[in-house]
């Protein structure tokens, strides 16, 4: 058996990222450029680095033998069990003081995301999934989280960051999905991952995205009823083009769309 | 002299505001369509509905000789003192249990934003104009607001709500002011515009708003060290295609592209 964390852990490296995000959140904070293709800016913070960082101290501390892969600092160790993580996933929003952004830890073990957490420490809200439950909780309590078991295209409310990234992927066809939706929303980034598994809306298509930007939300999506997948409908661990859903129906629905 | 509100009262209607919105936010809520040109979906609940007869009644109860001018009912008395009322600016997040909406409270004389606050009750923040200046507070006090004083387009952040109305305003030039920008974010409502006031962003454009989606913003915009205009650089209390800007160097800049 591999030697997992308790969810009380994640909590705990939430926490240490919440300290560290929230003390540069809203303040003069230099943004660093990071090249990466199909973005003319990407940013990247001092808070971001840090928050990696202390992420990275706790782990290696309590869990020796666990890989991590990470947005800042890349790949250390290896074996079966591996913690991914994104110390503050939307530095976008992060800068411009809009708190849909988030820290995302996942776990995977052989490569199957099973336990994960958001944590958006300005509004106190945090998602995790335990390993067979998906919760939420905050200052208020917590509660179970259940995406939206009912519903159709022409009811569903799909969100995606930005539609000035889909011109770079023809093959997604997301003006069709678009079209066929109730609701098109943008700008919402983990967030909206988030507000999906708490059966807010129903879809999220992101047509570029890293391990890291979506390992921590799979289990917590899969666990509160909902659908992750690649737009192969194979997982979506390894990241590029993903689509969410709140329950099967409406997924097999949107990828036979998308892949149209 | 007018019989003016001192801003605890505006606080006093957001209050009443807040706890009708909160008792909804992201419960089920069924959600009516309005039938307005422009867009496909255009929701409200009954929320939206009872949060502005709150305000109406303390209002009335309090100022029976002010009109009121609000999203859900119309206009009610006249007189050169006027409320401007969005009980839930940004309906679409709020059912989408994204905290970017807000209750907008503005007030004008004689045509003029002179006093106005934004609430956004799930984060606990405020954001308000006196008449002189403008602040921002929630749970850990209060802080004066001040837009950017300094940058240029090559490094300004631009927000709007949705790129997906702009083709049906040929004559704004959102391409050309985007493509000035350093990055461009969408889906932020009214919560943009508070980044404005706080210094997190540069520019707000939108392409047709009505009074009460930006009546209340102009005053806390502009005594926080703003400039909100109509795009023919007159003010912009009656709505319609409406740019907003951390300091006039910036706003006559991205004029001049927008209208080019």
């Amino acid at each position: 058996m591999h030697n997992l964390p308790d969810i009380s852990f994640f909590h705990r490296l939430a926490d240490a990222a919440a300290n560290v995000a929230l003390a540069y959140y809203r303040k003069p904070i230099e943004v660093e450029e990071k090249v990466k293709p199909g973005y003319r800016f990407d940013p990247v913070t001092i808070a971001d680095k840090k928050a990696e960082q202390v992420i990275r101290a706790l782990i290696s501390g309590e869990f020796p033998d666990h890989a991590v892969l990470g947005e800042e600092f890349g790949e250390s160790g290896q074996g079966p069990v591996k913690w991914i993580i994104d110390p503050i996933d939307g530095t976008r929003p992060f800068i411009c003081g809009i708190p849909v952004w988030g820290t995302l830890i996942g776990l995977t073990v052989d490569g199957k995301a099973c336990m994960g957490m958001m944590s958006q420490p300005f509004t106190g809200e945090r998602f995790w999934a335990t390993g067979t439950e998906a919760w939420t909780g905050g200052a208020s309590g917590s509660s179970r989280l259940q995406t939206k078991a009912a519903g159709s295209l022409a009811t569903a409310i799909l969100h995606t960051n930005s539609p000035d990234r889909f011109p770079d992927f023809p093959d997604i066809n997301f003006a069709r999905l678009k079209d066929a939706a109730l609701m098109t929303r943008y700008g919402g980034e983990c967030y909206a991952f988030a507000m999906l598994a708490a059966g807010q809306i129903d879809l999220c298509l992101e047509p570029s995205l890293q391990p890291y930007d979506i390992a921590a939300l799979i289990p917590i999506i899969e666990q509160a009823g909902g659908v992750v997948t690649n737009l192969d409908g194979k997982s979506a661990e390894d990241g590029g083009a993903v689509l969410a859903s709140a329950n099967h129906h409406l997924h097999e629905e949107a990828l036979s769309l998308i892949n149209g």
